[in-house]
């Protein structure tokens, strides 16, 4: 591949991360994702093919931004001591949260999903989403002291808060929408999923102080 | 009001409401509700007026029917004496919990305002979800023995993943989406969210026992 041509890939590439992103899969033309990138659908297609094809470079592209951050926090957890592994579950928690703050796209894909989106290709979630969960639910069940709790619900519980509230935010008194672009809205989720946690798990110890 | 035209103005919500549902409003044409309801986009124009005006009659519906199971709980909330007030906070959400499984429509609505949907439409989360918010922070304080619980953001916890299980569902070990529909995960994920919130707020006594 030239360097041109890389350039053109890279473009388009960003236009459907986009794109699909705020718009959904079903809903967007290659004809938009053409125009955003500055090029014409035929540069598209040449590049990627059919848009169920472009998609998935693009859903591959979310799963690696997610991994290079998440992943490190992950084999934390894994390899902790278990006099350690709480401290590890904080940081893992902490870096789901900015990885998804940063690159609201990626909730945003999912999410869509959860409305049915691209149901046409539908092995993304055992592909992606269930190996992270397997392996989350091995490495924290032996840290928690409550034998009651659902280690694999709770787990559900940070995904469905943290799309939430990335993509929602929450009202304050004055019905103004709040969500990760207001420092204390995000003080008091991060805080707040932190002290969730840790309770329901029956973690030992206290949650780490807000930052 | 003609009995022939309340008939027409009640298919013409019904196939909104799921149209608006399932595609977003954005997504929706009028031409398409009029066809799911059988009738001219002329018919449908003139009971509702502009594609705007359907989607606010759309989340009014979404609203009452909301209330009508839900209010009765609140109010118990609101008037349990302190000794019962947990009983009724658990009631109030398994309440909600069933009507959100009963009516997926519903939260499938909001959560495409999630993503944005209809931004020309910008009230209806001061209008219809700030009121219940501040009721339900109000009454569920005097309930709590954990001072430092966050009460407004463990009320968005349960808002977001109610929406995120009815919608998304969780993956088994066979890689299964399962969701409402699933007795055993329906099971729970109701015993997770009482469980979860009765520790997060530090509720005194046990959460009820397994339904």
């Amino acid at each position: 591949m030239t360097s041109a041509k890389g350039d053109e890939r890279e473009r388009i590439l960003q236009a459907a991360f986009r794109l699909f992103a705020a718009l959904g899969y079903d809903a967007t033309e290659i004809v938009q994702i053409a125009e955003a990138a500055g090029l014409s659908t035929k540069a598209v297609s040449s590049q990627f093919g059919a848009k169920r094809d472009l998609y998935l470079a693009v859903m591959e592209r979310a799963h690696v931004l997610h991994s290079a951050v998440v992943e490190a926090r992950v084999k934390d957890v894994q390899t902790a001591p278990i006099a350690e592994k709480v401290t590890a579950i904080h940081r893992l928690i902490d870096a789901y949260i900015d990885f998804s703050a940063d690159n609201p796209e990626v909730p945003a894909l999912w999410m869509h999903r959860w409305l049915s989106d691209a149901r046409d290709v539908s092995n993304l979630e055992a592909e992606y989403v269930r190996p992270l969960a397997e392996f989350a639910i091995e490495n924290i069940i032996p840290a928690t002291e409550a034998p009651d709790a659902d280690v694999h619900y709770t787990i559900n519980t940070l995904v469905w808060c943290v799309h939430g509230f990335v993509l929602s935010g929450v009202f304050d008194a004055a019905g103004r929408r709040r969500g990760p672009a207001d420092p204390r809205a995000m003080r008091r989720f991060r805080a707040h999923m932190h002290q969730m946690i840790h309770r329901t798990l029956g973690l030992p110890g206290s949650p780490p102080p807000a930052r």
